[in-house]
């Protein structure tokens, strides 16, 4: 099922990579995904407008959080990314989007073919196929997780300096397939998992009728639902107990009805998990992440850190796993185009909201009690993932799903103490209260 | 809720346990319970009757599973303990088993000083109450726990030599309590859990109506389900790659009805996971447990054996938990009286099928890969806690449970490593092997 496709230093291939990025900016005026290859943080203001989730859409929230669970579990987008059906507002603010010009064919040809060089691996679905359909959101998203999942792993070898990542094409047998880059006890990173996953297929008669169960009706085709969905994925583990841990995730999804009607949404976020508290750090990450929103709509990224402060937490614990960031699911208005546009400026907001504070801390002194009290919280980290997250447990328990793409999100180690506490106004439990009592890093 | 009671080492307090013990094979002969200090593996003939599931009782193998889960869960049994609702035939193939005659009240208060005074701490419940009710079954299984408790945690202690056990006596708000015993970074020992819980109160309308929805009608009394439940649970993970981790759980349960009617059953089992395989190891395991279980019929060992290996399956790697043991639940036949013996021999047989493999191992030689694959091994445990174990789950996902006592079972420190595949005819590969095909040990 899964092709080895060798192990990627920061070589001479990452330089190729970053060559081609450069090639990709002159490219990228004609279409959304390329100007991911534009520096961080510029993105332009003509995409300030609101966005939501359509109320009047068929399947509602129900559908899609099974949905969302169900189709990351087998793609191996899980790492930590669904549920908590919420539905935020819609508000359309202004309009002024347009569809990128159609590009000539042959240039169009040329483009994907150096975009393709970029990427760690050929992209999933057929380059014939991806050619054919240009201006399709299947197309757009997947080249926007691919060059996402280069360029991030591209940073943290920069960053790692000596680290290798492995890459793994693999294929589902149902349909589709994935990209997963693995850098394991590099210098700087423990564990630096970025993977990609395109699949399609239909929803099994089971699906569909555990969505009739729930009040849905359907319009299949002989029992049968087509659907897309591809993400992009990623669990980074650094050594160092001063560098934070970080996950993101951004997905897209189709299904199509029987009468031919597509539903379509994107879901995804981005939450930082540090072992002990920086401040500075901690408004960094997520002013960056606000000004990402804040091009879309000023009500996004408030809604959005709510969100994530609820979704990432570990009950039994009373805490949340991290200092969050953003979260969110569902999106589906008020166009295809603006949401992969908001998507597309959290997928850029990736590497200045983090690679930042790693370059900033990954060469600190530790202690050794600091880098214990960092295995504990890798502890709590693998307790969130296996016990909470629907995503991960999704794909677990589906059979045929790539195991080692859904447990990658799992640091390399961790440890358990019984009743580990940490001593009044330690650093130690300054972060603990934190995780206790979110705060707003900025407003 | 908790109270620490300080640690505990090897050396005074245990000499005193070891003299205490002394006395009570004295006393033994009186009760069930005191024939815990008969050396191990010595348990007469006169036990040997069949045990099975009494198929005629009310409520059923569907609201015992959940009880189990439940009550565990709140109660800190965990570990790994519940589920697969399997019904045993009920073979009653002799009788002959008395009841104790009954002790003079001052004889039994000196007994109960003596045998209170090797456990870690006084038991859970009033001395007066187990006074009051010398014959009840309630009074025979918390002794039986709390000398398993002692009895273990001083074999342990002994092998390690430096070790300490800390010792947690706790409340529980709604009745009842426990006494957790964890030695953390001994000698030999990276964490050895030994955990006794003692709960009782009343099973909530949310409960009743649960149980009643699957079919169920049960006699409350104004929608109260009286209920008590005890066990003691342990996870022991030496440090030595070479010696293998032990996992043992023994409970009893009784619920009773409006109209007086009790309840009541038995569950427990015992299982290895050792790094690398030593066939002789896991003769000498599996052996020790199939005596115990013979000495109550023939047909016991076969069937908790194969019970165990389905129970401990970790089903997204296709592998078992460890090379297995013994597994049981929902024995309620063919009397109370017989059950008991039968899980007392089971808790007997936990010294003398371990410990000698610890101390066999706990000196040997390893290399830094041996321990790498302990480590990832024990990775693979927290899977199967987290994940599978409907005990742990439960506890974990009920609020007021503690903890702390639920999750002591997990490992000090574990591994994760992306797409780890052992090299064809390695050591490595030849556990695994065992672990996706589990064998007959003895026959």
């Amino acid at each position: 099922m899964a092709m080895h496709l060798g192990r990627l230093s920061a070589g001479p291939c990452w330089r190729a990579a970053r060559g081609c990025c450069g090639e990709l900016r002159a490219w990228a005026p004609r279409s959304a995904a390329g100007r991911l290859c534009r520096p961080p943080g510029t993105a332009g203001p003509e995409q300030s407008r609101g966005l939501g989730h359509g109320p009047k859409t068929r399947g509602g929230p129900r559908l899609r959080t099974w949905l969302a669970a169900g189709l990351a579990g087998l793609a191996g987008l899980a790492a930590a990314a669904f549920g908590h059906v919420e539905r935020a507002e819609m508000v359309r603010k202004s309009s002024g989007t347009q569809s990128p010009p159609p590009g000539k064919p042959e240039e169009e040809d040329d483009d994907l073919a150096r975009r393709c060089s970029c990427f760690m691996a050929l992209p999933v679905t057929d380059l014939r196929e991806l050619r054919g359909r240009p201006g399709d959101m299947k197309t757009k998203m997947e080249l926007l997780i691919l060059e996402t999942q280069a360029q991030v792993c591209q940073a943290l070898a920069q960053v790692d300096g000596g680290a290798r990542f492995s890459v793994d094409r693999w294929e589902r047998k149902e349909g589709g397939g994935g990209i997963s880059c693995v850098l394991q006890d590099g210098r700087v990173f423990e564990k630096a998992g970025v993977s990609i996953s395109v699949v399609h297929g239909n929803l099994s008669e089971e699906a569909a009728k555990q969505m009739r169960s729930r009040g849905k009706i359907l319009k299949t085709k002989d029992g049968k639902l087509p659907f897309s969905a591809m993400g992009v994925s990623s669990v980074i583990h650094p050594k160092n107990p001063h560098a934070p841990t970080i996950h993101f995730n951004y997905r897209y999804f189709e299904v199509e009805e029987a009468d031919g009607n597509k539903q379509w949404w994107f879901g995804g976020g981005c939450d930082l998990t540090p072992t002990y508290l920086n401040q500075e750090d901690a408004v960094h990450f997520h002013r960056t992440l606000k000004e990402a929103c804040d091009q879309h709509g000023p009500d996004l990224y408030p809604k959005f850190k709510k969100w994530c402060d609820d979704y990432f937490f570990i009950a039994h614990r009373g805490e949340r796993r991290g200092i969050g960031g953003i979260f969110f699911d569902d999106l589906d208005s008020p166009s295809k185009e603006e949401v992969f546009h908001f998507v597309q400026s959290c997928a850029q907001a990736v590497i200045p909201s983090y690679i930042p504070l790693v370059k900033k801390h990954c060469d600190d002194s530790f202690t050794p009690q600091e880098k214990l009290w960092q295995q504990l919280r890798r502890g709590r980290y693998v307790e969130f993932n296996l016990l909470y997250d629907r995503g991960t447990k999704f794909g677990l328990f589906t059979p045929g799903s790539r195991i080692e793409s859904i447990l990658m999100s799992l640091p390399l180690t961790a440890r358990w103490e019984y009743m580990h506490s940490p001593s009044e106004n330690s650093k130690e439990a300054e972060i603990l209260e934190v995780l206790r009592h979110p705060r707003d890093w900025v407003r």
